[in-house]
């Protein structure tokens, strides 16, 4: 029998990705959207893994469902490591990932190639109401490039280039992505966790 | 005889404040300003004192002066000690200090309370050409508040709250400010440094 899983985001391409990557390892889900009126959750805080569990366990009480969440960033090493959790609102307003990432590329801009080292972070985070918890991160090494390159993806996407990779993460097909990415080392690592409880 | 030294900066507050500080310690020098044709320096380094002691060897070196420079920011716990060397072009243009210190209280804006701790540094240095370079730092520990308060000061000094006040830098008087600041400790452990010289 297929598992309904509620997904604990309202970000748009976060489903997509977590749809995709989530079929692309054959896991037999079905993900269901988070409730318009689901209570919005304040992110605050200081681990990714901390507010990936917050949105999940959210979402698991207002469906009863068991619930998938994802909290994820850029981590700059120059910046030490922020964006972070801070990611999605660097620029002062959520989700503008347009002016959050040209905040960063000027933050950086005086910055020498050999110090533009950054993590893409993502934790993903299960919680089954009433039985149990658990949250897992991948990271994804790379670069800051100097300008935005590519349309593929989103958030920080068009500004990263993977360890080994000439090419940002939005010039990389979705599989070719998902194959390296942040999000899908800890959406799989969690599907191993799942086939093995 | 007085001493002249060429000051390094363009920052006109920066210049008062320096100029305030070592005078009410009755230090005899004579600040020269930084010649208009003097080239900018990049501030490319990792470390306030590694940007102080550039600025100041630059300015030794265009004027043959001994030389003084500053480089400081704010460093906010939450944001894993950033602003911090960028602090002067946090929102990407340098010397926005309005659009600065707003980025940064948006940044700030779901930190509760308790984790708002942030710390004034300011690296003083100073240059002798041909002879000598040295440089110290200054901490001011305080935490940020949730709106600019206060007219005095300059750069983020109105969403500054030293421990154990309950006002922010821009509300204290310039004296009251000097006499705790990050800015005045460097500045008179430098004057110390030079008295023993």
């Amino acid at each position: 029998m297929t598992m309904r899983v509620v997904l604990a985001t309202r970000n748009v391409h976060k489903v997509d990705e977590v749809s995709r990557i989530l079929h692309a390892e054959g896991i037999d889900v079905e993900l269901v959207p988070l409730p318009a009126d689901a209570p919005d959750v304040a992110e605050t805080e200081s681990t990714f893994a901390g507010n990936a569990l917050l949105k999940a366990r959210a979402a698991a009480e207002v469906t009863g469902l068991p619930a998938i969440a994802d909290d994820s960033g850029l981590c700059v090493d120059a910046l030490h490591g922020m964006p972070g959790v801070l990611s999605a609102r660097w620029a002062g307003r959520h989700g503008d990932d347009a002016a959050n990432l040209a905040l960063v590329l000027a933050q950086m801009s005086e910055v020498p190639d050999g110090r533009r080292g950054a993590q893409f972070v993502c934790a993903a985070a299960w919680v089954v109401p009433g039985s149990h918890e658990h949250a897992v991160e991948g990271v994804l090494e790379g670069s800051l490039a100097r300008e935005a390159r590519g349309s593929n993806g989103f958030g920080y996407d068009p500004i990263f280039v993977p360890q080994g990779y000439a090419l940002t993460t939005a010039q990389l097909r979705p599989h070719e992505k998902d194959a390296i990415s942040h999000r899908g080392q800890a959406l799989r690592a969690l599907a191993r966790a799942w086939a093995s409880a």
